[in-house]
């Protein structure tokens, strides 16, 4: 989707991918299958780029800081990348900058899960540092005898204990920052997950003033303490009684900002390209109220019903296998705006 | 425009074109570079092709009726093709199939020119019957002195002569028929030439009800008549004292209807291709009122300003070479529909 934003704005696209048939590498200009750390590949892709990007945070940020020490205009930086991989240094920035998380302690070994018990109390939720997404790599803590059972489910890996969010439900923001500094913000969305997994976000989220400007100053204060440049992604908690806390943040495009292909003038894929390649961000301000909802694996077969609906706008991913789960497309199912 | 309508939809595109680095080669999963009549290419693209259509109508119509030779599922049809390739083939079919075009008469040679005056008087306009575009190979016959002078004016070629179409203004329809003979028509637009060249389109064009309505009853018409799958574009001159004529169609997706981009749920390149996959068709409604302007030559060169407006929706076509008068890419200015 990136890749179809840029072509609309008459740019070529080169796609650095493992997998020579990936989705994006089908829509572009120039496909180099290799390995995102590849050092010829990233350099062929800093040689004939003017501006590079990614859209999977899972590269590794060396490699990212590799186009970078090549002379590359490559954004976001390895940095942030490497923030948004590591969930100790993820939480300890955010609190840093000023963005309230849940409390949390390092853990490094079954020592400190019990001092992290008796300083925040049960329940705890251990998670990976590094790794790990839709709810694998994390187990909750809820007595002291579970220790080693739960260090163990954990994966036994350097790991981040945190203090329950006691939260309502989970909204999202995707904000911008271009390279010139200026910020825009999307309204917020409203998720739910089934299983860990994404599964619908409804757009504008039905919500106070307040609560959409805290979620805009919490995404002006992070990209300020990133440098940042592109769009990012940021999941939070809307605690009972109010009041938003960062769950993390995504430093790319993100599934639940989806429903801008269809609900705002310019999406978040356009506004990610144009942060990227030095060009004014566009407006973020919602043209409808969108439920964008996941196809998940052979969900898609779904497809000629789907695209029969007058409100509903289908994106399907080109993905070559439909494994349960994957996710495969999504729908935005328009309506009205709140009056 | 079309490979990513499709690619968003999740089909691979393969893109037949003697260019190889054609604009849309270069969003597409395979490129085909050779003549559009290429034996060997057409094969190849019968082969891999699960459905195959054209964006530019002087593609050879033999061409279309080699596809549909080979078994391939091609639309619109060769024939369609073929008759808007004659201007005098398409208003003949125009009249037979009930929408009214200007009277006219077949041109042969100067001897017909003297023939057609004497008929329908002057001033008639006399065209080339193949080729020409944007109001070349075309000339006015005022008085039967400028007879043989006309004839080598429009290119002494078999040609047609029209008489004055006395209209207010040109509007044109945009309409689909889908496999299973369904039609999509999308409202007005009114369009503004200079120099012979599409200026600009205003859409949904302020008008009323019963033209509208007769525009919907000339591209069903049309549509039905020539067995039509895929999207069409029929310009219109709207006369004084109302009621329209038909200028010519293209059996095509048409610059005139570069508005829906923006203005509709599903714009004329996602119906083309939904049409043309056997997929059913999407709403035609408009969402907004839009403001369509060609950027022609080195008026792109303002993509900046155009970015940073906040209504503008910018399409940069990426051609290489941005030639005097050639279309370059659009803006779409969205503002509020009538109420």
């Amino acid at each position: 989707m990136l890749a179809l934003a840029a072509a609309r704005l008459g740019f070529d696209v080169a796609v650095l991918d493992p997998a020579p048939d990936a989705p994006a590498a089908r829509v572009a200009a120039k496909a180099i299958a290799a390995e995102y750390d590849d050092p010829a590949a990233l350099a062929l892709l800093a040689q004939i780029s003017d501006a590079i990007t990614f859209e999977f945070e899972n590269v590794p940020a060396a490699a990212i800081q590799t186009l970078a020490d090549l002379g590359a205009a490559v954004a976001p930086s390895g940095r942030a990348l490497a923030i948004s991989q590591d969930r100790l240094a993820e939480k300890t920035f955010l609190n840093a900058a000023g963005a309230p998380t849940v409390a949390f302690a390092a853990v490094g070994g079954p020592a400190d899960l019990a001092e992290a018990l008796k300083r925040h109390g049960a329940p705890l939720l251990v998670k990976s540092r590094q790794g790990g997404y839709d709810g694998k790599g994390q187990a909750w803590l809820e007595r002291a005898d579970d220790i080693d059972a739960v260090w163990r489910a954990a994966g036994a890996v350097p790991a981040i204990a945190e203090t329950p969010a006691g939260f309502d439900r989970e909204l999202s923001v995707i904000a911008a920052r271009g390279r010139s500094g200026e910020v825009a913000v999307y309204p917020l969305g409203e998720n739910r997950h089934v299983g860990g997994v994404l599964r619908q976000t409804t757009a504008p989220a039905r919500t106070t003033p307040a609560v959409q400007s805290q979620a805009e100053q919490i995404a002006v204060t992070l990209l300020a303490a990133l440098d940042y440049v592109g769009v990012i992604g940021i999941e939070l908690f809307e605690q009972r009684g109010g009041g938003l806390l960062v769950n993390e943040f995504a430093p790319r495009v993100h599934n639940s900002g989806h429903w801008t292909l269809d609900g705002c003038e310019v999406d978040q894929f356009e506004q990610h390209i144009r942060a990227v390649a030095g060009w004014p961000l566009g407006p973020t301000r919602a043209l409808a109220r969108v439920e964008m909802t996941n196809l998940l694996g052979d969900e898609i077969d779904a497809w000629q019903a789907l695209a029969a609906e007058a409100n509903a706008r289908l994106w399907l991913y080109g993905k070559t296998e439909a494994r349960p789960g994957r996710k495969m497309g999504h729908v935005n199912r328009l309506g009205p705006l709140d009056p």
